[in-house]
């Protein structure tokens, strides 16, 4: 697996169908796992890291699923952001230093990172809400590994991590939301009221920070310790995103029923712009992108698969542009090239 | 000559070749005049007004050329604003009252109004910079009319005008002019500076109001007495418009030489929200069209002839729209189908 060959792909599983994959772009789930006898990886030396490297990657190439394995250390530094952007790195590995690396199924909806901030950490994604399946993904893994080699588990407080946040567990669950509906009625502040309540963390998704841009969010959890897994999952996929898929399509319903010159308007002008302009920042697309989601999933636009929009998503950020340019771009550049790109996806013909 | 149906139809004269015509859209040129032995128009009976319908408009109807009369002051309110949109009445005679009428040329390039701020004005419309032209056809009309008629006139003033600003000649000389060349390279000031000192005045052209809006701009002179005709119109035609014309070509070419991207993604996009918008308000639609305008004339987009937008100018305006539609459309209402007739006339098929 090269990734210079990913630039201008899809990630293959974001397009499968998935339930209520118009507002739940997607599913993740993670576990962070630490190898008994090693250091926590703040106290690790390069040395012992690359022990690490020799035991868990074995272990992970001899899986029954095929996996392909990066060296993260020894790749262009493009190449670890393409990596991050397809969600198949964090950014703490990207940015991280010494020997580590990244195992990923070639359908790119399961990686597993050695040397991040724990020994390991394996995520599984699925297209719409599927918790359920990625938990089950992650934890068939997990006991294959488990099979191989010794992780640090205490009986009280269950798998020890580097951070004490992910102890217990070491799970992490997070869905990507797509709520233009409350935003465009003005209703997007009760959802971050509530998952204040539920104790469940927001940010932005597809952003090159955490700020969120175009109505898109990852909200996670945040307490792993004293809960099952499978409580954190099914608490998500039965009562928290329900919830906030039912409002999302009721205010989705409002717009349509009660303003729809202005919401075809706003969503039309988006496709416009976006099929038109020669220079755009990621911060603008990903606001117009999200407007004309709205009208594929709203039956205002036909004319554009969704595939093609989520697929933007990723193909419009720095390290892809830079990748499918095959050149370093300045800003500027990329503002350009972006548009390029977009005005190809997105064009009538 | 019904009004209704020139709703949906160019203006016949506008979209001729003519000089400069990418910067001077149009000339115009007009005479003020009034009849011997009869009070000035603020002070005219109703009768007295009739009386001089009945001088004038048989005389402009026996005219060499052509005319059709319309009464100003039977015809429906939205009636007298289409005219007004289309240059041939001025806002002034939509509002008067009394027995009032206008004789206007096939081509709309003419148009004699009887009973406005004076007994009769005339005024000859031409494409680019032809003041000339528009001053001989009304000095050659004048000719004709006043082997039929007599009018005040005094050896000293000249004709003599309800206004003083119009005494002496009675002309008032101006120009459409389209410049967002000065406008994007930050230099428009220096044309209302130029303007100011060479005693002429600035107004917006195509607006509702009198502001200017997308880059337009109506240039006239405001002092008629103790300066010629000929002289009048020669100053704008050898001195001043070329001026300003060569002023905003180099500005085109500064745009197209040193920010061709920037240029390029303001035209465009606005060609995609003019193409895309679903609702837009007239100001809006003026802006968009004038930096689609500026792309035709720079070579930047091809497949629109500039007819289609100079006609726009003329068929967005709330009179046109709402004759078009056949019906009263308030504000929302116009915007909407404003959109709709926008897409229609720029559609790419």
């Amino acid at each position: 697996m090269n990734p210079a060959d990913l630039s201008s792909q899809p990630s293959p599983w974001i397009n499968q169908p998935g339930p209520d994959f118009e507002i739940v772009i997607s599913s993740r789930v993670r576990l962070a796992r630490n190898l008994e006898g090693y250091e926590f990886k703040p106290c690790l030396s390069a040395q012992r890291q690359n022990e690490i490297l020799e035991i868990l990657t074995p272990a992970l190439l001899s899986l029954d699923q095929k996996l392909y394995y990066i060296d993260v250390d020894k790749i262009a530094a493009v190449e670890r952001e393409l990596l991050a952007e397809r969600y198949l790195i964090s950014p703490a590995h990207v940015r991280g230093k010494g020997p580590r690396g990244v195992a990923i199924a070639e359908e790119e909806n399961f990686s597993a990172m050695i040397n991040e901030e724990d020994h390991l950490r394996m995520q599984a994604y699925a297209p719409g809400l599927q918790l359920k399946a990625c938990l089950d993904r992650v934890n068939q893994i997990d006991d294959q590994i488990e099979k191989k080699v010794r992780f640090a588990f205490h009986p009280r407080f269950g798998y020890l991590t580097a951070c004490p946040t992910n102890l217990g567990t070491g799970i992490r669950v997070s869905v990507m939301l797509h709520l233009p509906g409350l935003k465009m009625t003005g209703q997007i502040d009760k959802f971050f009221a509530a998952a204040r309540d539920c104790n469940l963390a927001v940010r932005g998704a597809f952003g090159e920070g955490s700020e969120t841009v175009g109505d898109f969010y990852q909200l996670s959890n945040q307490v792993t310790l004293g809960v099952a897994e499978a409580e954190v999952v099914s608490n998500f996929t039965e009562k928290i995103v329900p919830k906030i898929v039912e409002y999302e399509r009721a205010a989705r319903q409002t717009l349509i029923e009660q303003s729809p010159y202005v919401v075809d308007d706003k969503i039309q002008r988006a496709l416009g712009v976006l099929r038109n302009a020669r220079l755009i920042s990621s911060q603008e697309a990903l606001v117009l992108l999200s407007q004309v989601r709205l009208g594929v999933h709203i039956g205002r636009i036909f004319e554009i698969q969704v595939s093609k929009i989520n697929n933007l998503f990723f193909h419009l950020q720095p390290a892809h542009l830079q990748m499918r340019a095959g050149k370093s771009l300045d800003p500027d550049q990329r503002d350009s090239f972006r548009a390029q790109v977009i005005r190809k996806a997105l064009s009538p013909n």
